[in-house]
């Protein structure tokens, strides 16, 4: 931490900022400036943390130069994380396809959905069953009910299941049918969620939130991690901006900067992302290009009747198309897809 | 809802449109401009929320017209709400100040804190026994011990106590010792949660999210009086935007627009909106004139030792001083401090 | 200047920052801290600023101390500037307000607009004769037609002129009619037109670009300063958020703000800041209560035949009685209006 | 348009406005639902965009339907755009890059960054003669001594030149150096600047404002080719948002966006997109994959030393082994580089 005083601060103010961090237990470095004394604080990463100086007389502001999180950055594990989900791997050279509807319906869609999925090249089937609507009186699910049509469907095509959980109650039922566990962007910052998560048997995949800084999404991530549950991916979704001919602002710099902060695999959502079908497949290439290790996109067999968020789903063929174009893009990334 | 086609939309684009909407049981109108076809959706509220027409050949977009909020509307019941929480009461007339220290630390600091506050003429004690932290290495608060703490040095003084709650299992918990349940900014968009305090027997106070629309923001007060729970006071504390001199960016139009759109009470947090202590007052007034009902402010009798955010922090002094110069402002709005 | 150093920086590098940190003729302070290495850069704040160290080996970032503007700041003139055009005074204990329409229309408009300011007690008319608008195909403004229409109707009242200049070629003329210069928000960020008011004789209203921090508007000011004008006004006029509510989001936290870092005085637009008729008086009252030293509201005769910006104007009797209430709201804050 | 009627609008309400409407020339068409009527309003464009109608009593708010772009978009003219610049053209299947120093600071510079530029397959040299610099003491540029010096480093390696313009008064000047104008983030709302380039000879490159929308920006597009000037070329270079670890957040939805509301090229900049090193290539890749016509890339012999920007720039290496990669990327998206 570096503790920048004001021009004015006296010798006494000086003294007594100095005689407060030492008094903690940690050393200080002084360099007087022509406009100010900043004052280097040295020690202990933890003790740092809990010092609290803004409020002491004479002091301009204090800079924090080291990040909070340790076991989800690059500098603490340098080689890339793999997430094994039952064979199917995620992150350094795998690259991994999940798709299926915004939200599970009926026994129909899903198998429609799951057959058109498997056969473009994806290796999981997404779906809701739990659904966060902004509105109580949307659509919120089929719950358990959904949740067993999905690993049916998912069963019947020999794909792996991603859906999402929204209370800590119900994960140990989601981890009987699902084998990642999705963190919605609403729920990236309810914490009573990561912790139970990080007790949690099976991979999780933590959207961003709506408007979540890097540096609050690889917290939140440690919150998993920190809780004993290493297997965490990561999924740039959008985040909110002022522009509205798309849903969100879809930031595909974060991939390439998650990257290089952290060694855990991150995943592109261009559906969420864009919220208009005609942009997902153009976003799809781009976030391979930028380095993702995956892609999430909704993919629904009649997207005029979805329940929800049919704007952004493609239609089988859609996808078929989009996923042979992906092959040459991930084979030019030396990934395999 | 209205249904704008494209210019180049056929006539059978046209007619399947009209088709799909009157088989939902909704009925249309036709408007033929010279640029595109618009088609107005006449009907059942419900029916029309659950349309989905984007996908549909020749469709451009499509316009809601109506919100689907309706308990906390100000269309729906045109008088303001009073929440009366055991004589103290929040709306109206009836200005309400909140204060305390952040985190609930220890007894002296509570003891000390609620003194001060009651002096001052706030009628609530705040304090975090649940700590919500971006770090999982953070302070996370004292949990029930904290509680216990806020409750015996409220009453000590007659305070009424607000205090948050993270996690749904943890609301029978705090009723016991909470007067007020207070509903955090990350937790606005955790519909599990506002699904729970709808069955709580304590009134809410809702903060508003930190990227969160007021249509949203509507939307989880919708949630709560939805399930049965009728006592709900917004929160605003800031939105995130680019700006970084300020914590957030306190959004004070949102008040005098609350008040129109909804009947339900509306305080303000300048302490998080401005995360800066010498902004607060300016800003407490600031609400005050733009027509709050009340106002939560964090107060520690010792700001530069706080566990948490002492940067935005009165001392009790300060806050003295403020609340001296806002029963002159209330007196002028027509409130009762 | 403080560089923090990368934590696997090698003794080398740090010895090559050092070395060229002197090279400028600067001095440096280390602080070898558990993490890392933090050097601390100490001299001429004009040598500071035009060093760039980033893309040195080792070298993880820098972090800036001090701002670089002077003649704007606070701490380099204490006590608040008063703006004195022509007998009306701005800043310190003097309060303005400006009014008219949004653009200028017609002699008739403008004359009924000028004459329901001046009843209501503002000093200032307001009207744009040169308008910046969105699409080329959208009324631009009556130029000098404008201009001579507005000084026009202003005598006629004895009113004060504030009109906008877009070109810096149109300076000399907008001087002939107008007693202040008012700079739009899309302009903020036009430096040459800022260099060109700096050579101006009449007082400049900067207000806020449309997502410029409070850092980038003092640096505006700057260089209008910088270039011999002393005579500087703010305006907060909202920011470019995510919502739509409101057509922009209006700051009042950086009039206090702006108030702490800078002695030039500042007023608030409450017309655009928040694009609604509605929430015009509320952010007016607010923005005195926050410590505005004047207002700029859009007041039309008939807003519902207006040429533009109808939507948040007020008709003269609701400016009428907005001022009123304004007139105790500023003698409680010890203004005079 | 479409004018939606409060719930409690009386008949006399809607009649009036119909009045209003049928008295512009226009025609209007019924809606009555349960909640409210909605006015449909048909007729020519330009009179539809002059109407204000929120302020008549009754009414709920308008909604707009048509964009008021004509010359820019892709309903006007369906096939791409191609820019020719004296043989090297931009647009269609035709890919460019323009890279170079940030600033222009001396001849030795220039001639090493143009050579590099050269040989790793850029077609363009940038860099700025004249510099919009958010402090009036940081460095402003060499002004017709770099734009001379720009042309001598350019015609030796057989490159074309792109430059800024920032003032109207300079488009002369510059359009004898420089093969296209560059309008820089900062201007894109100076209409004044739009408007003379309207009638300038040589293309214009458009940088998207720090917080444009894309309707802005095309309408700004639309000011320069309603003046006469057809030659436009879009450049996405992030937008302003919350996040601080990159300097901007690069919007690539946006390329595909352009690609369907419009037929003029877009490039990508994702030096000034990102602001750090590290991210420039996989942001380079992304656009291509994205489907932009090209990228403008700032590289410089010795970023270390650099008077503006050397966080953000390649070295020669770096960005010679970029070009590599991206003569790939770029045959894959069926584009010559």
């Amino acid at each position: 931490m570096v503790i920048v005083m004001k021009p004015k601060a006296t010798q006494a103010d000086i003294d007594k900022v100095v005689k407060r961090v030492e008094g903690a237990g940690l050393k200080t470095h002084l360099s007087t400036g022509e406009e100010c004394t900043i004052i280097g604080v040295i020690g202990d990463k933890k003790k740092i943390a809990s010092l609290e100086m803004n409020m002491m007389e004479g002091v301009e502001k204090t800079l924090h130069i080291t990040e909070k999180y340790k076991l989800v950055s690059r500098s603490f594990k340098a080689e890339d994380t793999v997430i094994d989900v039952d064979g199917i791997k995620i992150g350094g050279k795998h690259f991994a396809v999940m798709a299926g509807p915004c939200a599970v319906e009926n026994m129909e869609q899903l198998t429609e959905a799951a057959h058109a999925v498997k056969i473009a090249g994806a290796q999981f089937l997404r779906g809701g069953a739990f659904k966060p609507r902004t509105s109580p009186y949307d659509f919120q699910g089929l719950k358990e009910e959904g949740l067993k049509l999905l690993r049916q469907a998912a069963d019947k095509e020999d794909l792996k299941v991603v859906t999402e959980v929204l209370n800590h109650d119900d994960i140990e039922l989601i981890e009987k049918y699902a084998d990642i566990l999705q963190v919605g962007a609403r729920n990236m910052h309810n914490f009573e969620l990561l912790k139970a998560l990080g007790h949690a048997h099976k991979p999780v995949m933590l959207k961003r939130g709506l408007s979540a800084t890097l540096t609050e999404w690889l917290n939140a991530a440690e919150y998993i991690m920190s809780g004993g549950n290493e297997q965490v991916i990561f999924c740039e979704r959008g985040i909110r901006t002022y522009e509205t001919y798309t849903r969100n602002t879809l930031d595909l710099s974060a991939v390439a900067a998650i990257k290089e902060l952290s060694h855990l695999p991150i995943i592109v959502d261009p559906s969420h992302g864009t919220g208009r079908r005609s942009l997902v497949a153009p976003m799809a290439k781009a976030a391979v290009a930028a380095g993702a290790d995956g892609l999430i996109i909704e993919v629904h067999p009649h997207p005029e009747v979805a329940l929800s968020d049919g704007d952004q789903s493609l239609t089988p063929q859609a996808f078929n198309e989009l996923m042979s174009s992906l092959k040459h893009f991930t084979k030019f990334m030396d990934k395999e897809l």
